[in-house]
């Protein structure tokens, strides 16, 4: 049994790793474009912030750590074509630009997401990077050195998240935005103002605004939108991702309008014996019902794994995502699992909406804050879409409870009997789940 | 319609509350003992270690708010006999001692707890208190004022609060606790061992010491146990609560051997049109499927808002306790639902455990710590049972995504993909009771 597996980051280092342990004898080969392997990400805010100095901390395991459970991986390799009928990759050796082929039985296709760039004037001046991979990150704190006009481009998770890091670095950070709101895709407005405000307090936060270029000689000066122009040292792009679809679009492979690839529940493609999983492939969702683009580390891993099972001869399902995600950014966090309010209507599910603006815990013990929690239900039979909760401390562990609910397919009002703790540090008699589940028209 | 509620605590005024709202025509009549309503006794720790000065923040309601809303309390009035055939009620004014009969359609008994005292010598000294009422409270903090040496008799829930208090008062506070660990009745070894080791960096814990008495003249002056003799300025006896049954032991009702009344799901008693709730009755547990003393705030308020609606006309089913609570003691969150491993023998359940130990959040943003996880499932059904969750910052709230679960019967192989947030200031990309649901045999 010979795997090979196309990227080396969460879901190709996850299924390698189960792959190995369902059959030890199966030969296994990863091939990974870059010289960096089983790499988090999420840890590129936090690597910037100087949370922590050393750049490895975000990598979980080595090529030297794979070796040794049997499975090689050959950095600096770009696959750079894929023959389903011979069953057979033609790799590049990007060091020597030396090219072969190699055979499988099995091919999983895990070659992740790359960033989306806008189309905009002067995007190649220096200092403007994109923050997806370690270089990114190494690049953008050697640049931040001697700089302290900062413009970031984009305000999802990333966005946000690198927007305080730098603000708490002593930067001059905008943030610009070009929905009216931060988060679009993840929140409902009555969750994406608690953050604004709070934004607000900490940093220049423009909404509705369109960055149409970039001005400077070699190096940026100034970022350019529809509305001003702004000084800049430094500028990061972060507008969101694709999936990384260079080496299966010339395959008849089935993938969503973005190119993220549709997959079955064994994370089978439709081209037999490929396979494919993490940040270029949709998901599953179990509550749409339908295939969704959802690039979280979360569902890479999972279906990873599955994936990982199923390559050495396993029959695992992977049982869907709720998209559960959440952040800290400022003095506020917040979760979200399921269906926002947008996507209920976009899935044509008729639905209802509560929303509770309550505390995190007892009046008497310190750290008390507001949290404010809105879900979405069937209209009809009542069962939970999806909810959103934000504030402070204590708000996002509660999405948990809110992605376990949806899970079981409860209904809104199972919430209001539901057997939460209630302890002064971390709660109140009534929970602000129970509320919502009692009040809940 | 005529209610009658005895006990104008948690599920007394829930009770009365939700039953003006169904019916605003019912005349409601409380008769409290004492003059405090609506105390929630969970603060006294909180009051006592200082965390706030005035007693009334642990009032969420008083005999005001109360009548605004055509609800009669009367306090200081003690309901001394109960005639279920004439539906009167006896009722004598404390402050007068003169008593009268009233009328009632429904009744709702909800008159509490009261701490166990165990048979000690000297018990009448001057400042060994209990720790139950708005007085205990006030009359601790006025004896600490000048004293230092204390003793608390009792590892629960109580009692392990009340330590953290006097020991961040720089009191000089021993821990005496007659079984060989602390929480026995709510969370297995695995998890109180995380707990003493944390007590015993911050006071002096005993275990497996039993207290047979005090010395003094007027005031306590010394704890005699099995063991040693201590010196003592002021002891807190927190050895459990038990129904408060001074006024139904006479009438023919049904309760468990400790006095607690057995209620159905609507919150009748067998006795016809008397009802019960808080912390004097059983609550249907949801996992053992039998009625167990769980005598919690949560539980307390649910049924009696159940109740509060079925007086007046309503037909709710309170639809079950699992027992989930928590506690924060120095540096350690622990909270547990369902059965511990303990609880399942005693249910005969056949099980399972499987025990986790793993980190609350990524290692590289500060705060990191250990957390560890215990969870019981059925041997055969591999439906969860219970769980433990105890650690530092984000083990506690883990606890309702567990309850969740339990409550909608979950096996614990579903816990592997379920769809946890990743969030690095939150947890990792699998969340510790991911782990627990794919490594469980």
């Amino acid at each position: 049994m010979k795997i090979i597996i196309i990227g080396a980051q969460a879901a190709g280092a996850s299924a390698a790793a189960k792959a190995k342990r369902r059959d030890p004898n199966a030969t296994i080969c990863i091939y990974e474009k870059s010289d960096i392997v089983s790499f988090g990400a999420c840890g590129l805010p936090y690597f910037i912030g100087n949370h922590f100095g050393d750049e490895n901390e975000m990598i979980s395991r080595t090529p030297e750590q794979f070796a040794k459970d049997g499975i090689e991986i050959k950095t600096l390799h770009e696959v750079i074509a894929i023959d389903p009928n011979l069953k057979k990759v033609t790799v590049k050796d990007i060091k020597n630009n030396n090219c072969f082929d190699d055979d499988y039985d099995k091919l999983l296709i895990a070659v992740g997401a790359i960033p989306i760039i806008p189309p905009l004037e002067n995007r190649q001046l220096e200092n403007i990077f994109t923050l997806r991979d370690m270089y990114d990150g190494l690049a953008i704190k050697k640049a931040l050195n001697q700089n302290t006009n900062v413009v970031v481009i984009g305000a999802g998770y990333i966005g946000l998240e690198i927007t305080e890091s730098l603000v708490k670095l002593n930067k001059n950070v905008k943030l610009i935005q070009l929905d009216d709101r931060v988060l679009t895709d993840a929140f409902d407005p009555e969750l994406t103002e608690i953050i604004e405000e709070n934004l607000k307090q900490h940093c220049d936060l423009h909404l509705q605004e369109q960055v149409q270029g970039f001005e400077g000689e070699q190096k940026v000066t100034h970022v350019i939108t529809d509305k001003a122009k702004y000084p800049a040292d430094i500028v990061i792009i972060a507008t969101g991702v694709k999936p990384n679809s260079e080496v299966y679009k010339h395959l008849n492979i089935e993938t969503l309008s973005n190119g993220a690839i549709v997959v079955d529940n064994y994370g089978q493609t439709n081209i037999a014996d490929i396979y494919a999983a993490g940040d270029c492939v949709a998901l599953h969702h179990r509550v749409s019902q339908s295939m969704t683009y959802i690039p979280l580390a979360t569902g890479a891993n999972k279906l990873g794994k599955i994936v990982g099972d199923n390559l050495a001869g396993g029959n695992n399902q992977f049982p869907g995502t709720l998209g559960t995600s959440a952040l800290r950014v400022f003095d506020i966090e917040a979760g979200r699992t399921g269906l926002t309010e947008q996507q209920a209507i976009k899935a044509g599910i008729p639905y209802k909406t509560v929303v509770v603006k309550d505390k995190n815990h007892s009046n008497y013990v310190e750290g008390q804050t507001s949290v404010t929690a809105k879900l979405i239900y069937h209209a009809e039979t009542r069962i939970l879409l999806g909810g959103q909760i934000a504030g402070g401390s204590g708000a996002v562990l509660r999405t948990n409870s809110l992605a376990t609910a949806i899970w079981a397919n409860m209904k809104i009002d199972e919430l209001a009997m539901m057997d939460f703790l209630y302890a002064p540090p971390f709660s109140r008699p009534w929970d602000i789940l129970n509320i919502a589940g009692g009040i809940a028209k």
